[in-house]
């Protein structure tokens, strides 16, 4: 039996979200389905923010429905508010990620509020999470970005993402991610914050979110795998990155993700070949994003067999 | 103290054999004297092959005399063969890089021989190594290519690697080279090899040849890091790759590696940010060559401080 790794695409909201051209609702459906055939079981579809906000999530609701109506894929958005959060449970979405950031000065920049407020307003969040009927109830998930590190105040403390994490996790995420929005991390610190947290934060799942902004994206996966953890989001071509470097790298990259964790005998569910295909999609809808990915150029090594781990010895 | 971390150039061997354009001699020193300006201690300048056989190798005498002129750097060489180590002990170089292919089909396609020849002809190069005068006598290094997967072959088996590792070892090697020549390694793959070949090899010091054809290079950086690997080949923009995967990344990209060691705390000895100027020497000689590295494009975290590592607990 080989250990399960949960994969998680947010390439359609972290990778979307920067890119100027809106992708057409039918495209990002077919992508979705494309991803979900291929294997990957859990998608970040949208995000629930006002679309003068972000114009490309003005089709939100119709993403999510579409969604939801692939069976077996876990569909999953991310939510700025308790409004994000209202939104969600009407339309039926299975996963709410909430984010907020460790660093005070990006949280007061994104959200406008200090990182206690937005554990108050998390809490508010799981106040009505908690209260729809179980059928309705959507798992909720408590995401600390600049956790490894943030462009206005560099290096993050490891006590404050600790700090949140037990914050988050008592006021009842199902969930935590912790998240390298800007690429800063290395394998050292990893391996010191992901211990920190999951020391501290007992049964709950604690998920990587990862950016290979520096090309050290998985490498820091691997170092999370040390540490336990078994949920990792990636991006489809490694879309994401930053607004303000243009070019520079952004989510790690799925395809080569899944490359390695099936490469090292994990089981991430996904035919590599298949996911591979899935790049065609978003080439063709958004001609002139930046893809990234090295397995997409390479090829698969000869003679692979997935899951085989079959090494004469 | 940081521990000390040997980062290896070899970029202007490994990189340049493949790419069709020749390197004007004084760009070649050029880009060995700024990056070794910028910290990098030792290179691999060249390879010892008949120039009819590589054409941007038939500078190799001058390229060695010049790079053995910059004070500090330790100067290698590739060597195919006896007819190598002769050139390079007539040159003066401090050390020679004999590589032969772990997986039998490879080292057949490639030298036309099999491996155990392969070993025996490396006895004979340590014979005439160890026969000079100590002033004159270069260090040798016995460097196992495909030794994580063959572009033949596919998988190779631990055994094997370790079997020739002994080999080169008893024959006399001071230095071993361990090297996924083709980009199929996964970092469970480098434990499994790195911890069987040290436990194999005694005090002989094994390096580590990575490249980052499937986008897990770093990985399996960290990942040797664990075994206590300490010596690692990368290439100035990820330079390198295989003739037969147009487009697809080569060696691991010097100033990412250098990026991450430094950011764990570890003493590459290299300026970052003069490493990636040395980018623009080769960027200008040849505009054609394709220049990977994240680094480059997004430049160092914000306040980031090498050697720092003085994070807030």
């Amino acid at each position: 039996m080989r250990q399960k790794i949960s994969v998680r695409e947010v390439g359609l909201r972290d990778g979307l979200q920067i890119h100027p051209t809106f992708m057409p609702t039918a495209d990002k459906l077919a992508w979705i389905a494309a991803e979900a055939a291929a294997g990957v079981r859990e998608i970040e579809v949208t995000s629930y923010v006002p679309p003068k906000l972000i114009p490309q999530f003005a089709d939100a609701e119709a993403v999510t429905l579409g969604a939801i109506a692939i069976p077996g894929l876990t569909v999953a958005a991310l939510i700025p508010n308790l409004r994000g959060a209202q939104r969600g449970i009407e339309l039926g979405v299975h996963k709410l990620n909430f984010v907020m950031s460790v660093s005070e000065t990006h949280n007061l920049k994104n959200v406008r509020r200090p990182p206690a407020d937005s554990v108050t307003d998390f809490r508010a969040i799981v106040e009505l999470v908690k209260s729809q009927p179980p059928d309705k109830r959507p798992i909720i998930v408590g995401g600390l970005s600049t956790a490894l590190g943030c462009s206005y105040e560099g290096r993050i403390a490891v006590s404050q993402v600790v700090k949140y994490a037990t914050e988050l996790m008592e006021a009842g995420a199902d969930e935590l991610v912790v998240a390298d929005t800007v690429g800063y991390a290395d394998p050292r610190l990893v391996r010191e914050v992901f211990r920190a947290v999951l020391a501290e934060v007992g049964a709950t799942p604690v998920g990587a979110h990862f950016h290979d902004t520096r090309g050290t994206g998985l490498a820091n996966v691997s170092a999370a795998l040390d540490c336990g953890v078994s949920r990792f989001d990636a991006s489809l071509a490694g879309l994401g990155g930053c607004p303000f470097a243009p070019g520079a790298s952004g989510n790690i990259v799925m395809e080569d993700l899944c490359f390695m964790l099936d490469s090292m005998g994990l089981d991430t569910g996904v035919d590599l070949e298949r996911l591979i295909e899935v790049r065609k999609i978003v080439a063709h809808s958004l001609p002139d994003i930046p893809m990234q990915g090295a397995l997409a150029k390479a090829g698969l090594p000869r003679n692979y067999v997935s899951g085989a781990r079959t090494q004469a010895a």
